[in-house]
């Protein structure tokens, strides 16, 4: 297909009339679809039955005699740090066992830094305006955690290496750069993984803060796609090796294995790290639920269970995103228009678009029935600088919405990028 | 029996002498027992098990058709706010559900105030240094949470019908006084319930701060041992008459319901005080474990239900409370070195030594291999003023042990007072 920034003004108007036909077919339809957030679908909620209600038959005492119904364990049964240590590729003992969400141990986590202080140190907050880097575009919901507790979110792009790291290591020689936003694999909404590189030179970070922590989000660590997915080393290894053991605090959880809404979730950290977010875990709980920690680890005793549980849902998802790329490929590819990545994991698609506003588009596309995420929620402030960013979230919908759904969105780029094209 | 006050020091030097062989009796005996936190026993655990595997193997879907394998319901699944609205005596609308352990809420409740303010008004850490009341003798997790925030904690007396109210309206008139913990039934440690008269005039209190919120910490509200128990009004309703709508935030979990670490917990506030406090949710948390929730209605359908479950403890419980009761008749009644109360409800009994030093007992009853509440953890910082309060949870030992522990602590204090008398 010809770009179409090479097209005349005539082939223009009558490129945008045929889309707009379309595009009011689409509305005339009476669409009503839900790309907006990575929420799985039943089938995939399915895919967990049999295995958790197998596992919530047996008996409440875990193999080291511990009653789960009752108080105690609050660092987590050690059976559940054995499973998740397994899905980091790391040792029980770095591991602190959570709620239902990974996201409120972050929120905590950064809490703690921000009012009781971290390493020894002052409260970040008595030390003056904090800034964190943001990866952007990255995932909305570490934004408004930054934008609650008030800390200034500094923007380091990403592309398909990770962060840029020149910038990162630039920005960290300010004392008061004290942490960091990751999601090192299958990175929301893009779906990039960082390279080796990249993890090593984030591992042999050296910044002005002593009380540095970045948050390292591995929400998909094991949420392949395709073939064996993406590699990314553990982390903690990595920044150990290089002196710098307790720079990360690394998340993760069950939540997109399991249940999105009744999962189990994790800490792993260095002795330091866990020492101290364990001080404060004491004043703030008894414990966790431990029953849902049992059932988990006898849905998933080990990585062979939990890589069967993974492909169950691979199975489901991948049709779902490969029907997003070949639309996109077939409707959009050769106009230089718009361009996006087929990431080999995760939950996002991001589509770029070069032409034309975002927004224009994520309206078009609302007007029609079709909801995306709020267009610029990948950035701080809810403000996309090019106002080009869009993110598809594929799991929800059907296979023949999401092909319907592609369709349309790529009739609103095309009309938003000719409208463009001939102000 | 004659008061131990009036015998000659011949007598007490018998007396001791006699305590005192009792003493290595039980000390010989290789006692290994354990009373010193409120933990059910696996027997009231195994009273839950019927209902909750009942309850776990229907569908995931609530009645209003909410998938609660998924995200979503920020503010609890709306049959779970009718289960706790049920147990407070309020309303659905008022409620908000939380994860295992309502202490995890007020802890996050007393951060939202301290560092990004309530009711509009600055964060308390902004407006000096904040103070609180806590009447003692209290909960130790109260206590502690209020240090690690660094609240500067009033001491306020309890008796039979709730914290000395002139001194509660005296403290209240300084706009730094801005919280107060209550166990306002079968208080901890005590067992008293605050009267009407006290909730009336908790309910009517004025304080200088705006931003005066007072943690209703209902632990206990359906956690009667004999017969229909205490009664105690909605405070909620109470403070409503009375203008104060967003004085009391009240908190409930059903841990001495069902399960004590697999629970469900609640927050019952006016609107804007829930309002406010699910703004910062929204930010912290997808949702809480809904699955749970639902799981919790199944088993506890209605009132009768709950009181069913509740009856059931009792059970267990009352046995437990009694040869307690009737042990420290036995052993220290008339003696005048020691005064205790019998509760209705909750989880604890207090005995106050007025001779010899509860450190001295606590320890000489360690030394003997019976492991009591932490001597002044009731207190602020750890330390009892008259150094006279000692707690009992009497929930996990068997009734055998119980007898056995009692006599022992009996001895105990005995052998303090005789010493203090004789020194």
């Amino acid at each position: 297909m010809t770009e179409l920034k090479s097209c005349s003004a005539k082939e223009l108007e009558s490129f945008l009339e045929n889309e707009k036909r379309r595009y009011m077919e689409f509305k005339n339809s009476g669409l009503s679809i839900n790309m907006a957030r990575g929420k799985p679908s039943p089938e995939q909620l399915d895919t967990v039955e049999d295995i958790m209600e197998a596992a919530g038959t047996d008996s409440y005492i875990d193999e080291n005699g511990v009653d789960t119904r009752n108080y105690g364990e609050l660092s987590g049964l050690s059976c559940a740090k054995k499973l998740f240590a397994g899905i980091l590729v790391t040792v029980p003992e770095k591991i602190i066992i959570g709620g239902n969400s990974s996201l409120e141990l972050m929120f905590d986590f950064l809490c703690q830094c921000m009012f009781s202080g971290i390493g020894g140190h002052d409260p970040w907050v008595k030390q003056g305006k904090v800034k964190i880097i943001a990866v952007t575009p990255g995932y909305d919901r570490h934004f408004a955690i930054a934008e609650y507790l008030g800390l200034e979110m500094l923007c380091v792009p990403i592309d398909k290496n990770g962060p840029d790291m020149d910038m990162v290591e630039q920005l960290v020689r300010d004392p008061m750069v004290k942490s960091m936003f990751c999601v090192p694999k299958y990175s929301n909404p893009n779906g990039y993984t960082y390279s080796e590189e990249t993890c090593r030179r984030l591992a042999a970070l050296k910044p002005a803060a002593p009380d540095f922590r970045c948050i390292w989000d591995n929400a998909y660590v094991v949420h392949d796609l395709y073939g064996t997915g993406d590699y990314l080393p553990d982390i903690l290894s990595l920044s150990a090796e290089n002196g710098n053991e307790d720079l990360f605090v690394e998340f993760a959880s069950t939540s997109k294995v399991t249940f999105a809404g009744a999962g189990i979730s994790c800490i792993a950290a260095s002795d330091a790290n866990t020492r101290e977010i364990l001080a404060r875990m004491g004043i703030q709980i008894i414990s966790f639920d431990k029953i849902n920690q049992l059932r988990h680890v006898r849905a998933l005793p080990d990585m062979d269970a939990v890589r069967r549980q993974m492909e169950r849902h691979a199975a489901i998802l991948r049709p779902k995103f490969d029907i997003i790329a070949e639309t996109l490929e077939k409707e959009l590819g050769g106009l230089g228009i718009a361009s996006w990545y087929k990431p080999n994991g995760g939950y996002f698609i991001t589509l770029s678009v070069d032409l034309g506003s975002a927004k224009h588009v994520g309206q078009l596309c609302a007007d029609a029935g079709l909801t995306l995420t709020k267009v610029g929620a990948a950035f701080p402030y809810g403000k996309d600088p090019d106002d080009s960013v869009i993110r598809l979230a594929p799991s929800y919908p059907s296979v023949a919405e999401l092909k319907t759904a592609t369709e349309l969105l790529c009739t609103a780029v095309k009309i938003a990028a000719a409208e463009a094209l001939l102000v």
